[in-house]
């Protein structure tokens, strides 16, 4: 049979990451291309405990079908941790649990995206968020990233020049792929743009909790008094990524319609893992355990730290980070990234091409992306000394 | 902010069932308008051991990252088991782990419906899946449901008149709502009618083991020999629904674009209860399992059909069921059904109006389906009888 696919998916193209995780997956390939959490950070113990104890006492609440909007308790200490910790959420506003934060991408999505809208992304962005924009057929728009977040010059532009721009996606902290942190005043900035040209904004913050250097800023959401901000949190690079939790606050009406969406795509999230995150809040120190979180971070951030500067500068350079899984580095002008990629691979280490992360990719782009939790401290040093020697090889 | 919500959604009404679960939530009333499976079903003391088990010898596993395919070894496993006790799979096939057999139904249509395609659909089906096509702009023609299964010479004047179908929709097995089995000479007719017009099948199977009398049939996938059919299959009625594991078999081109899509989704499904399948499957009697489950619901289905004898017919009929969860009863003409649903829940007792599982909701219908299930047996006694006191005030 001759299979007939449907027009959105004709123009997805497999993922670059995907085609590289395949190099990737071969034992004699170090990999600094995943972003994966440290697996040294999951609270495995306490996991164990909990879990032994909800399937022990209340086995039928875990394994019976719940509700589309996450598990009750939940999503009521999440509401109070959020506006207590952050001064997330309004009364305009509730919360509901999702399949880890892609979902909340994709049901965002598929209820105020029609085909040929516009999003406005940063450039370069999260590539798992672009290709969902990309498989409801949305128009991605990227604006420069720079140093401290998004260029708001630019952000201004192109909110004049697109039609139908339905929101502004950002990762303020610790930006995948940059490692970027966007300015407070440049927080303040894009609220008053989003304001001014009646776009929504998907503010996305999978890493926040996880600064190991300087202070923190508030959330975009903590000064949305128009209910124009969506805000996406997550459970998988604090507690684990497999359990498949995600959380989404925002005006309830722009919820009520991802519910229903949800109800069609999985029906609820996995009750297990809920209960897993709301005792794991609950009935422990969870602020010690991201207290040891962001040790385990700033440890290995500075292995990576010592490797980059040892082998890499000055020939590839690096943008210093203060939080997050991801190092942004640059090779000069006139070497050719993809073949140095490539090389890489020759070299048995893999990392990110940075083309990979625009809105198009086929734009040129001179950096690629390090993760450093994923391996161990002596692969990862080592990883980053064959990154040298290939340096080495290509630029003079 | 006036929100500007996407065309899908703006047509996607909230469902009729999720309405009427806002009366099955208060205590005083009894529900028979779900579709759990029976919790005394649940496998509770081998999950408790194996989650021990993984969380203890493998954490990693089950806490990091996995692939959007699923789970491997389950992934060998289920394949090799389908194909020894089902004939299901064949070279050009492959199998993927999906969040619930919902995602399939998602994955599938955004992988092959544009808006305006047409889905054939049983007459009247399972809400949950008609919602998702909807959510696709899809166009639903419904084929009227017989009590061997689908009207053949419907399906073929379907398929004649309707352009760009793009598959049947089909569950075989103890239907949901009408709990009707396709006979064996309609699997095989279904079968040679899909490949006359060019079209797909996606068959659901969730009930397919919770057969409790007469013989299986076999699986319209079991002669599938020219890749046009799409099995789905799901852990929520033989395990637990609450750990949202289910499966796909079907050609390798479809999977590969479900698996793009599903990337976008939801990365992968939670690892912890593909783990648990995993090791219910291979380390304990799978088999023995189901034949419990089966001895369950044999004994339950007895109760129901005891009660709905004494406390419903005449007036009130209902179609035999040989396994499943479902009863399809039935007013006699004249009477008005949903003036019958909303008086039995004034009189504390809730069922699905038969109209919320047609193809075009506004059409008439006499029937209401009981979920014999999830209710205690003592209140699915009292529930009955009390639909037969909402029967005598209203039916001469």
């Amino acid at each position: 049979m001759e299979y007939q696919f449907s027009r959105r998916v004709l123009e997805l193209k497999p993922s670059a990451i995907r085609e590289i995780f395949k190099y990737a997956a071969d034992p004699q390939v170090i990999s600094l291309s995943a972003g994966n959490p440290a697996p040294e950070a999951f609270p495995v113990r306490e996991i164990a405990e909990i879990s032994a104890g909800i399937l022990a006492q209340r086995p039928i609440d875990a394994l019976q079908y719940g509700t589309t909007e996450g598990y009750t308790p939940l999503r009521g200490h999440l509401a109070a941790y959020l506006k207590e910790t952050s001064g997330i959420g309004s009364d305009g506003d509730d919360l509901i649990i999702t399949s880890g934060a892609q979902q909340i991408m994709d049901l965002f999505t598929k209820s105020v995206v029609d085909e040929e809208d516009t999003i406005v992304c940063e450039a370069p962005s999260f590539l798992g968020a672009l290709n969902t924009y990309r498989s409801y057929r949305a128009k991605l728009r990227g604006v420069p990233m720079e140093s401290d977040g998004i260029s708001l010059e630019g952000l201004e532009q192109a909110l004049k020049e697109e039609k139908r721009v339905k929101f502004i996606y950002t990762i303020p902290n610790f930006q995948n792929p940059t490692g970027a942190t966007m300015s407070l005043a440049k927080r303040h900035g894009m609220y008053e743009l989003a304001k001014k040209y009646g776009v929504m904004i998907l503010e996305d913050n999978p890493y926040g909790d996880l600064r190991f250097q300087g202070e923190d800023l508030p959330a975009i959401k903590s000064f949305d008094t128009e209910g124009i901000v969506l805000y996406s949190g997550t459970f998988s690079k604090v507690v684990a990524p497999g359990i498949r939790v995600g959380y989404a606050v925002g005006p309830k009406p722009i919820l009520q319609k991802m519910i229903v969406c949800k109800q069609g795509e999985d029906v609820h999230t996995n009750i297990w893992g809920q209960m897993l995150c709301d005792e794991l809040m609950t009935k422990y120190d969870f602020g010690a355990h991201l207290a040891r979180l962001r040790e385990v971070y700033r440890k290995k951030s500075k292995v990576a730290v010592d490797a980059m500067n040892r082998w890499l500068l000055p020939k590839i350079t690096y943008l210093p980070i203060e939080g997050g899984l991801f190092f942004w580095c640059t090779l000069p002008n006139g070497i050719d990234m993809l073949e140095f990629v490539k090389r890489a691979i020759d070299h048995k280490v893999c990392v990110v091409p940075g083309n990979a992360f625009l809105t198009d990719e086929s734009k040129p782009c001179q950096s690629f992306r390090i993760n450093y939790t994923t391996p161990t401290d002596e692969n990862l040093v080592r990883g980053i000394q064959l990154l040298g020697e290939v340096a080495s090889d290509m630029i003079p």
